[in-house]
């Protein structure tokens, strides 16, 4: 996978979506490494919030973007269903409501944000303000423009408080969406996935794909985005547990200890 | 598993806590069952979400309460760790913040109920309000006693709108609570876990029992309390399991028929 360096160049059409770099070589592999993975993030995500109980504010913040299909769903259930559900904080962002768009943009985002402890999940996020807002142009251009250094100053903010981000765009390519849209439309339950404009947005890859590389060029600056191919959900899978157990590893928490005379309490427990 | 009928007398003294009335016979069969239970209860998870972005507004509110020990936070962990994170809304209540204690103390329950097609879970609930604040005396009698029929009404107002509650009282036996408050206490990395209250909370142990024992036979008219004995851990998480699964089974979800023309958006995507 690519990790973005801040004003690096990133031309997505020339990473190919189906490439499985750093990873295992197949799928059998890939599902015992994936599998291998749900301890150690299991025990490090344990460890983070015990930690949040004795007054450490780190958390994470794993941020998934990408095109309809990308797999923003099925990395939450794969990857993040080997976590303890007790410490994480899923949240999907749709579209605005009402109430959402009469704030600024970053309002329902504070609002979603994982506290001390925990993994907080975005499907969705802040980006949808400069992908779709760009694309459709939802806000005049000025504004737009003005919120790539907003979004790199409220990540800043973020990781001063103690939030490792970690923003994962899964990369699919144009032929793989199809076929993934025709697999709904051939299986009624999965009807509900599907909506019309699906077909109709497919005209807009390429404004997308623009809009997507800038997000990726403008702002990797607080935390780099990383481009993980996609087309192979057992690679992809892999790929973001990988990430998610690697910053994990740089946070090093660890278990508080306890500030209490232990055999004190020994005692008065045996009593009772 | 009891189940409370209105109006019932409870005695949880006379309920043993290391029973496993209707369970697999041993530890083993008990894993291998509750193994089987995710499958389906996955499957019933996706369906009431799917319903619900066709405008059904059912979901489930599972609450779980127990003294200190009873496995509430383990339940999370290997019951709702079968099920899609997307579709679950986790919270654990505390003591009430400053800002909490200033509004009704149904509130912030009221703001973690789930949304349409998702599964809740209360590790601790409103129920805390007539169990540590009975044995506390945490509030003037007369409020607290009006409290039931408060909660009555508030679980009936939810009924109406869709929610499915299932309500559970992990029970465990006195003797039990010692040996895992022991664990903790013996184990450097579950201190975090303890805190010397818990020794002194034993000696409130009948004022609590007490305590559920109202709050079962008194709130039992919206939906029904379950007694779950809890000593043994593989019981309580097949137990909850097969509640949650009947009580999904029951809700009977379906997926929503698409509202556009397949054919057509077939050729349309056939042709991108």
């Amino acid at each position: 996978m690519l990790r973005v360096t801040p004003g690096e160049r990133v031309a997505l059409a020339a990473l190919d979506p189906s490439a499985t770099p750093g990873g295992p070589p197949d799928k059998a592999a890939a599902l015992a490494a994936t599998a291998r993975l749900a301890e150690p993030l299991a025990s490090l995500q344990e460890r983070l919030y015990a930690a949040s109980t004795a007054g450490d504010r780190r958390r994470v913040l794993l941020v998934l973007q990408g095109m309809d299909t990308s797999g923003k769903g099925g990395t939450v259930k794969h990857v993040i269903g080997h976590l303890n559900p007790s410490g994480c904080r899923v949240r999907a962002f749709k579209a605005p409501t009402e109430e959402e768009r009469a704030h600024s943009f970053l309002w329902r985002i504070e609002k979603a944000l994982p506290l001390p402890g925990e993994i907080g999940i975005f499907d969705r996020s802040h980006y949808e303000d400069v992908l779709v807002a760009r694309v459709r142009e939802l806000v005049p251009r000025e504004r737009l423009e003005g919120r790539y250094a907003r979004i790199n100053r409220f990540e800043e903010a973020l990781a001063d408080d103690g939030v490792t981000l970690v923003k994962v765009f899964l990369h699919i390519g144009y032929e793989e969406q199809r076929a993934r849209l025709l697999e709904r439309l051939d299986n009624p339950d999965k009807h509900w996935k599907f909506s019309p404009g699906d077909v109709d947005d497919r005209a807009a890859w390429p404004a997308y794909r623009r809009a997507y590389e800038l997000a990726l060029e403008r702002c990797s600056t607080a935390a780099p985005w990383y481009v993980v191919p996609s087309d192979r959900k057992w690679y992809r899978n892999w790929a973001v547990a990988k990430l998610l157990l690697e910053h994990l590893e740089a946070i090093g928490p660890q278990y508080p200890p306890g500030d209490f005379d232990v055999q004190e309490c020994r005692e008065r427990l045996l009593a009772t």
